[in-house]
């Protein structure tokens, strides 16, 4: 396991990190931590390496884009200064473009999503004992679809700037092409994103399995 | 206007249809006819030709395929001896197979469904002024999408039943295929099978435009 | 379709306009636009010309005068720059007069809105692209009755006004009238000013009418 | 006051005699005869002469016409065995012709209106102390409007049955036409039918005068 | 009826006033008034003499002391210069010195109330153009229980003031005494201060006939 | 104490012993028995001689009178086979009398009430360890106050019943009658029928009295 | 993994199997299956090995004792022919007996669970390809706590006929006991018997461990 | 009874005197202090000597530390100005350290609980009549339990703070122990903090008897 004891890891995002978690800062504390795959990797490591004491904090808020993040950085990441840190952004940065095409001002094109990206990593990596970066993805097999196609880049910034700045990759895009090659989409997420508990124990068991948990 | 003057036009079929009607038997009254395209047919009929006196009501009820449908076909459809009668069936036949893919007894498949829809066309038929049937229809464009492939064959019988039994075939796929000419499938279902409020118009202008019914 | 494409429309009024639209500025996606008018009017466009991508707002707000509208007009209006806007607004400056008559200071007199919808055409008009104005009505055939009559005069004010200010102009009370030589009034409105659905669709078609959109 | 001391007066009718009363059978206890003119006649009671012990109940139902009352007259009306009744019905077997025109066996037709009223009254009549009619209305002026209209033909079958079944008649019409000199429909009564609380006063008051009871 | 045409009453008091009022005024609009005695004056004046327009707004609040009064006298009644003016306040005076013995800060003795509502009544009555003030009461025919005989006094105050400032005294204990006479106490309220709406109809009735208002 | 180690104790009643208990046979768990005095006679147990067990269970209904008792007596009361009966019925026989005067048939008087109960408890006192009778009570000191004078009388039939059939007397009257000393009856119940927690504990207290427990 | 591919696996028990499934048989869709460890444990197969179409049933009913299951065995086991059967029942069979103990009826002494449990697993046994017992737990380490020493007698029942009938044995306590090593029964579960995830996982992984699940 | 008659007892603490009192400050009205023992005690004050008025208020606050009551202490307590003052704190000082055993910020050690109460203590006793000072305590028999022996290190401060400060001690813990010679911690508290009404009826007992209170 790369996380070292009595460490805390925070974790930051968009819905599928909120999951309905606890305001202001979620604790790992009973369902606090929201019913995602960050509460089940506080289950996990619970059921398998309580005494490590990794200290899981949440504050993944739904509909957050990576603008969103930089606008709360400083009171959601930085003032509670963590030890590690993983960020899984910009799947509304690609979804607006798609769902509501006419509302200009809520898509973030793809070079101001790697430019923020890249400015929050860089200058917080320092602060940082490890830092996950997490890549967005989208639950379709057919890597024609536009919205697909879309995300595959920004997730190829995400993987760009894991290799540079150190920091460990969970690619979730492939965790979920691996599982689609037994069950069609809709056995994981009726809209493609937001995944049922199965879908979320393929997060969970990614980044465990980059983290180099042993169960 | 093919429907004619002073009849009354029954509508059934699942959620699509349902959108939160009123029980037991939904009325063109207000907002009773539930929140989808057949209230907006009423809604369209009443504002172009209020004097033709089209009574519509609906009996669709969410989460029903063809099965449910014959196991509730006396009371909710011979027994209101409607003039006319519109049928959409077929979504969550194929679906289950893809959402549920172990629940096998919640799948209908493709000749058990051919072979109870021809029967309530058959034996029902003879009793009407008029039978509309629309297809069934999945919100992408990806035709190699295992879905999506089945749902041409299920929409395929219907397309076949309209021809063998003089009724009005509204081909609810090649509408929406049209609309995705210009926009994603998220424009208009996430899950894309339930339609935002555009979508719903796209079926009741398709269901319009098969009735010769000038706006 | 007069609207050009690729152009922002504002939809302000009230309670028509308003019918439970999202806070603080409705957009046009999914039901957030509220169940009335202008939901239907984005549906119509939406099916079947999606690719002129005019993109609708609505800040509408029930119970609005055309005080109201002034005194917000700044943020609600000239903050959102909008390439075209739509006005429907008078009918609570009427019915004040009739259901609440000691309360006086609820009242809007005749020239006081003409005079404030004056100013704000005035002075909005060099901002636009273009200017719908709807007038107000109220569902009664008969032009005696005393709020009829008077819904009549303001709605002059706003047939005045359009022909001054290179409006587009919507004959609300017209299109109602219309209707009302097959349905009486109760069919449509059971206070004669909030329509059902059919009676919201009447106000989007003559809308779409007087934009010369092809259905 | 013609109602005979220690004797028991049952209401029954539609929406305006129930007014959110308790079930089965409303008493006059504290809200519980609902909150219209039934329980304004029976506070005003209370407040004038309490020591004449008249016990009111009620057993109006929203929405009812005189098929309606036939069909639970055993139960509500003669197994309870009232020394006084009081009638009024007649306003939902008109407004549904016009609000419902084609949900057609939903009407009640003024000879089938007349023919079941007198047949309630008719046998009822003898093992009553006392009968009340009360007259449907319609809150218009205009007696043009055609719903005006076709209640005063209904109304004119009660003012016949009470002359011919020794009843006292409440002109309920004529009660409202004497308000209506001074203020418009619209502060009464939105849709012309839901009186306000000024307008059950207005029915209570018109329900006590005929019965000769001094303030 | 001593109210003067085209004027305005405010009705100040606790909770026998406020009764549910909307705020932060409450107009004579519908059941905005709430569901005592104010609305019912207000009911009872719009059925006999609709043309007066004797507009009345309503400022009670539940558990009102007088010196809730005093603190809000500016906004609440001075700001909205009434034509008229009726206060009833004193009950909660008295009753938190018998249901809450021990919270002496909650009690206001009889020189403080006297003191304040001479006050009130003094500065306030060269504004008005007529005065009413209501006594208050206990529902309770035992002149020696110990609630009732400290209500009396504060009534007294009252009584005194009424004559020398030239207000309209309405004596709302006498007003019940006379029902008392015919039911016991349990029948217009099961606490002895908040009547049923007989109750509410014996201070309606009482106001208007102080006003000297023909029914 | 008198109620023997291991008994059940069964307590039957109205309103003050149903407190809100569960259904349909509340049992000595938690806050299944309700929040009065049943449970605090449960607590007071449960706190000072746990290990005696008695089993304390509560068929309490609100608004019964001895009539209702009788009616559900076999389920109620023979078939639970208790140890131990505690019996409180009377106050509504009473109250109905005078808060619903005209609803005669809601009335249970005296004779009826003792021949009832005496039937009740003649037969059921041969099958039971021991029985307690409570009487009902008002908390009102004026015994010429009408209805305290009438609960009284019912009292007496308790009194007597008690000394007949070797129960034990809990004089409910005289337990409040000596806080009412010193407190109003304000201060224990608002309608001097449903006390305050404090009143609860006074008749808990007169019950464990009457029965010799020591606390 | 034993359990054979393409097979049905049942779960029953008591509320920790329960954990607000869906009624009436709980589907392994969604968060139908509840979210206790029968969901974590569809999910942890979903997400490692989703081609196996191991279908998941869950009928577990929250308060039962083993009393109850045997009360609804022919319906929610024997009639649904599962491949795999689940088992987890006991709590509540020794609970009652420390939280309730004058509730005698609600007890289910040693006795009597493992003669009922032996039944249900003798005749069952035979329908099934494979079988899996789970031992009810007390989250505590005091191996002297009387609720604790029971529950390992109701435990070792559970053992051995997991040995007589060729059962896989999930010993849940050994479980939790090797988690409680490191962390106290407060930070699993406040009342020692419904734990938090953390504490579902441990019992979905004691489940998976068993069976020779692959992570 | 050593509290002063007429006088006023403060009680402050966590969860247990908290019991969803009013607020800011709860008064001995009706459940307003809430329905643990703070209730109780002033309910078994009412019913044995109520013209001692003491009057009892409530300041408890879930989920309180000792920290948080220095927080608020001039708020809640020194404004206040009450005769005597009763605390009860330290419950989750030490459960924290249990549940959430990461969250090292939400745990109070003990010189730090025993320095903050030694303060409070300190300043405030000058200023009082009488000081009560109640033990935390956990309802556990094991005094091996980790939380139980910290537990009893806290109550072993506030033994020696009462000492010290002529303060009255309530021994809980000693008060529960006594109660579990007869009956299991479940039968109190499934969760060994929160006591049933039983539970809280100890803690009232404890707390009178050690005021030498007469029942």
């Amino acid at each position: 396991m790369k996380i070292h004891s009595n460490s805390t890891l925070l974790m930051i995002g968009d819905s599928i990190t909120d999951c309905g978690r606890a305001r202001p800062i979620a604790e790992a504390v009973s369902w606090d931590l929201g019913n995602g795959y960050v509460a089940l990797i506080h289950a996990l490591l619970g059921a398998t390496c309580p005494g490590q004491n990794i200290r899981i904090r949440n504050t993944g808020i739904s509909g957050n884009t990576v603008r969103d993040l930089a606008a709360r950085w400083q009171s959601d990441v930085l003032d509670l200064k963590p030890d590690w840190l993983s960020i899984m952004i910009g799947i509304n940065d690609v979804w607006r473009q798609f769902d509501a095409p006419l509302q200009i001002e809520w898509h973030v094109p793809l070079d101001e999503y790697a430019s923020i990206l890249e400015h929050l990593v860089r200058t917080t990596r320092p602060h940082l004992k490890g830092l996950v970066l997490m890549t967005p993805y989208f639950i379709e097999l057919n890597q024609a679809d536009p919205m697909r196609a879309m995300m595959d880049r920004y997730s190829e910034v995400v993987r760009q700037l894991a290799g540079q700045y150190q920091a460990i990759l969970v690619d979730t895009q492939a965790a979920f092409e691996c599982i689609l090659t037994a069950v069609h989409p809709m056995a994981l997420a009726s809209d493609r994103v937001h995944p049922n508990l199965a879908g979320h124990m393929v997060l969970a068991r990614a980044f465990l399995q980059a983290l180099e948990h042993a169960w």
